[in-house]
């Protein structure tokens, strides 16, 4: 594994091939056979499925219940509301036969022709159609609603260009689709849940976000409105970590789901759909990751502590054991998952590389002379820096450095952020601007057609239209016409 | 709701129908628009959460790990293993194609024939195929071994014949893959898991199952050997709930995957596979629940208590929830999920009906009277007796009432299951024996011919060879050739 460490790419090299290197070092996933799909090995899985844990405890806070829809889509379903297949249709798995027969002229099988569906089914990209075509029949008045549902699913997007993690062909994801009774409530759910997504982006994996709303243009295929949280990488590019569209009528209206409302009027249903994905895992590994290696949150981290025994002899190991067990169990005690690697086919040189490649928050390293002399050596990966701490309180004094570092590397990713963010007022400034990377303020007439020549020309697109900040009105860098406020640029992921 | 639990066919009227209609009258499923995969409803997603749950901690606590692989494999892939692609090549949803396009003929979407796969996937129908592909690259050495992984996920087999949980185009199952350095460790492995399965489904699905193993006939499609638990339902029909196959070298081979052992030879790896599925929801529904509705396990009840307040004006209700919120906040700390139902759009008589048709374990309803008198009337879902208690210590009282209500259930379920187990000697009594239901101990003697010929002329299969219980010898009840031990004979779901 050190042999292999030294191999990682510096990010000042090239960023791109680090992170690609460091996916797999790190043993979080691989590319498949299968075109464009990843394998999730358990120690990415174990970081993914913290952050279910913590989203779906979220969720069902705010009312929210399970379900699960079908993985396959009528075909004619897709089509029913006019933009969403105009954004789905061109990339998906088409399922064109349920058999398989002997191939009559060879050794191995092959479609049989006699098992042709009647109407194809696509694998879901999303899962509006499916979900919305079910409701019709679960409200009938305004006593159903609202509806508040979310899946865990996997997901299949037939992407050209795939990178793991960031972009795949099939990927997990949580979709939630609300159903209202009211424009206003559905809007005001749209906006709780980009708000808890940006709570929990911030406070469990450390990554400060900026809520907005996105352009027309880059609104969710069917949405009236789309909301955004927007992370920036070390490299400067932007992520856009999680959305919530508000759906108005449009999937209502497509599939005919109404309600009689307090009035005894049919109306047609108000809906919002929200989702985070596998994604977040390329947006937790960029940010806070080093040319050593991952560095994990310690919200977020499958084993927070590791603990490395020094040893010569199988008497000092024992010796040691015997010391480091109570700091085991305090540790546990205080919720704080801790690995003691007495593991003797390793040397810890070579645990030491491994555990800063896998990001383990801190490492305590103990021999026999820190037995003596009643000490440990503390490491936190975050900065690397060791320190000798006493053995006595070290379960509190360890929780006490896991808070720490979740708030450094936040306010370290804060800082990086703030510092590569800039306001521009000509079109000229910005294509300077733009070519050092990071986020752009800028003024921007609110068309489609300016938005589409700034990316034509520099590659960069607008992020969103941020919540929160400067509103203050201008004149568009380009076209010179007036601007409502400042939005964001940048080129992304 | 109450109209609708009128309409609940008796069980001793058309079990089958009974089943059905039960399903979705407790909103625990409903069928879907694509063909034979269904919708799971909150409430029937909640119960199948929480077996997640705990089946999930029951294999970490034994070192397994979770990983993702891909939904799709390829077709070459399901052909590498002789007897596997047998089974499974002749139900399985087969992608052609990744595009749709616009119909120039016509105002849909047609599937795009430029976009054509030069090799076609399958939905997985089980993983074992593109997990031994991937085995390959992580297992080198005895080093790397055991490998102890286990997935969460959909799979898909185009049944022709679908009933909602029992058995479905798309299910939600669990698949564990383990590699081992020795046979004796996979094997051992094979067996802990369906020890560990017949261990969750007592104790927390309160359902009764006999362990044993396959025969030949009944193995799955690549195994050496397949260990089974079989519980019966309420209409003495089996329901083959968790297996567990030794697989042998077969996967292994099929991929190439071979290891160094501590002979410093290359040798095949030995494999074993697991799995239970949403199937088991339809076990549950059919072991507990009765013509009122579900009975459900208090361990895994969504909700196991409900309060329900009896009132005649809001001043009474105030006074009553009052009283109930200490009550409310007991249960809680006692770790039990409770429900105060206070809603004033429903009346009490329809609560009561509602709750037992969702099974919920325990209701307490309480009235004016009963506040003066410090009293609270406790009902138990499963045998439906009503009983007045004192408010006082009510929800140290509960607690023990839902330990006894999943004692109860499984104890009932155990004694059906004894009282419709019968020992036949001969192939005569046999036949007239099996239809009446129920699990027949019957002397066989090996073959699949004279399996074959019972199932032919019977519709009875060998539900498994017993692990425990009588082991004498004796002659087979068809051909009289010798027999090692009775075997169980029953239909099945």
């Amino acid at each position: 594994m050190a042999k292999e460490l030294k191999g990682l790419t510096k990010r000042s090299d090239n960023y791109s091939q680090w992170y690609n290197e460091l996916v797999v070092k790190a043993d979080l996933a691989e590319q498949s056979p299968v075109r464009g799909c990843m394998v999730i090995k358990p120690y990415g899985y174990a970081i993914w499925e913290k952050m279910q844990q913590q989203l779906d405890k979220m969720f069902k806070e705010t009312g929210v219940q399970n379900a699960y829809f079908p993985l396959l889509i009528p075909k004619s379903y897709l089509c029913r509301e006019a933009e969403h297949v105009e954004g789905f249709a061109k990339e998906c798995a088409v399922v064109t036969h349920y058999r398989l027969k002997n191939d009559p002229n060879g050794s191995g099988v092959i479609v049989d022709p006699d098992a042709k569906l009647e109407e194809e089914y696509i694998i879901r990209p999303t899962s509006e159609t499916i979900i919305w075509g079910t409701y019709r029949n679960w409200i009938h008045s305004y006593r159903d609603l609202p509806l508040l549902i979310n899946q865990w699913a996997n997901v299949m997007r037939w992407e050209m260009r795939t990178r793991l993690f960031l972009r795949t062909a099939e990927f997990l994801w949580q979709e939630g689709h609300c159903a209202h009774a009211t424009a206003e409530e559905s809007e005001a759910r749209t906006v709780q849940m980009i708000n808890l997504y940006a709570d929990f982006v911030e406070k469990y994996m450390a990554i400060p976000v900026i809520k907005g709303v996105k352009s027309p243009n880059e609104r969710f295929a069917g949405a009236v409105n789309t909301y955004t949280i927007e992370a920036m990488m070390q490299d400067g590019k932007a992520l856009q970590s999680g959305t919530s569209h508000n759906l108005g009528q449009n999937f209502a209206k497509a599939f005919d789901v109404t309600f009689v409302n307090k009035d005894n009027k049919p109306e047609y249903v108000w809906a919002n759909s929200w989702g985070v994905s596998t994604r977040l895992m390329g947006a937790l590994i960029m940010t806070h990751s080093d040319d050593n290696g991952l560095v994990l949150p310690p919200h977020l981290a499958p084993i927070q502590v590791v603990i490395v025994p020094i040893y010569k002899n199988d008497e000092q190991l024992k010796q040691i054991s015997e010391h480091v067990q109570p700091i085991v169990d305090e540790l546990k005690k205080l919720g704080i998952s801790v690995k003691y690697d007495d593991a003797d086919n390793r040397r810890p040189g070579f645990k030491f590389a491994d555990y800063e490649l896998k990001g383990v928050p801190v490492r305590l390293a103990i021999g026999a002379r820190d037995i003596e002399n009643g000490t440990v050596e503390v490491m936190r990966r975050d900065t690397l820096e060791k320190k000798e701490e006493k053995l006595e309180g070290i379960a509190q004094h360890v929780a006490e450095l896991l808070e720490d570092i979740q708030n450094n590397i936040f306010e370290k990713a804060l800082k990086q952020r703030e510092s590569m963010t800039r306001t521009v007022e000509t079109y000229d400034e910005f294509k300077e601007e733009i070519e050092k990377g990071g986020f752009i303020l800028a003024h921007w007439d609110g068309t489609t057609e300016t938005e589409e020549l700034v990316k034509a020309e520099t590659k960069a697109t607008i992020r969103c239209i941020p919540l929160d900040g400067d509103t203050t009105p201008g004149v568009c860098m380009v076209t010179g016409k007036p601007s409502k406020q400042r939005v964001i640029f940048a080129r992304s992921y």
